[in-house]
């Protein structure tokens, strides 16, 4: 058979992404090719837009494309902190419209399956800013999955000794599944319901 | 909230494409922001060469990246042809590796739902090359569909009086499902007992 090059390039390209499998990148690897010119031109440069405005907060570890980050600002309230395991997490708590402290992304959590280390976090960074910052309060919001529940202890125990209250967000959140999939409401719950564990 | 406009763009973008729904393509958008420069460029390319060197074949339809059509050509059993909805239900068929006939993509099939009409399928390219090209046999390889039957009884009605036998793919195919996700035996079966409707 013959096999457009092609085609099975833009396919290996498209599987790329997660739950993105081999047969829906085959199918958007053949609508692309019926897109008219414009809708090709807006996906080329969405991607360039993305890779070239969009960058990390130093900091607090945030996705921005500002110069400086709407988080760490003098506005934001640097007593308490929202610990996540990646930015993006970060958008999902801002939705709630409620919340004026700041944000620390981990950039993942522990996982001997995937092999993150506690070198693989930004847990010193962490620890910078609870001196630097003042913060008094951090919420751990890692995921309630075995991983998320072992970064959360892990950081617990790593701040035993210092003079900062470490909350975890209630049990409102359906165990099991991923922070992304949680509504408004159950966030709100999950924020006020937070739970002491040290 | 702060949303960051060149990530919702980028999920527009992906949005475009069928089967992939809006939370996929966030979760794209993400992901493509944390992808290294070498799978961005690997990507950006892919479509590129996809656009730039695929063409429809303008006699069957298909879709090639040669300057002639590796289904059109003399080597080709002409006095059998296989119709199918879509330029890339060919590669199907091709994956066979026993049919040496040829084929003519139709761009679709009726359906009053998606508004397409006669007018919008490649009926008169087809009327054409039964006489062109001696066409003895059309297979019909339409979806067992609603849209797929009223497609190939209309065909075996128009060409009622000429002198070219129209067989339909047997039911080997599961009825309600697609031709892309039949295997390659079903395919087999489904040609060896094609049924004779006119």
């Amino acid at each position: 058979m013959r096999e457009l090059l092609s085609i099975v390039n833009l396919t290996k390209a498209f599987s790329q992404f997660p739950s993105i499998g081999e047969k829906t990148a085959e199918r958007m690897a053949y609508a692309l090719l019926e897109m008219d010119q414009e809708q090709v031109q807006f996906l080329m440069s969405s991607i360039i837009d993305v890779k070239e405005n969009i960058r990390h907060c130093p900091n607090c570890g945030a996705l921005i494309d500002t110069s400086t980050c709407p988080y760490c600002n003098e506005e934001r309230d640097h007593s308490t902190c929202i610990v996540v395991p990646y930015p993006k997490d970060i958008m999902i708590f801002e939705k709630m419209d409620n919340y004026h402290g700041t944000y620390h992304s981990l950039n993942g959590e522990l996982s001997s399956i995937k092999g993150i280390t506690i070198n693989d976090l930004r847990i010193n960074e962490l620890k910078e800013r609870i001196k630097k910052e003042g913060i008094k309060e951090l919420i751990l919001a890692t995921n309630p999955t075995v991983e998320g529940e072992t970064t959360a202890l892990y950081i617990a125990k790593l701040f035993e000794n210092d003079d900062v209250t470490i909350t975890r967000l209630a049990h409102g959140i359906p165990i099991g599944s991923n922070i992304e999939y949680s509504d408004k409401l159950t966030l709100l719950k999950a924020i006020e319901n937070r739970t002491k564990i040290k």
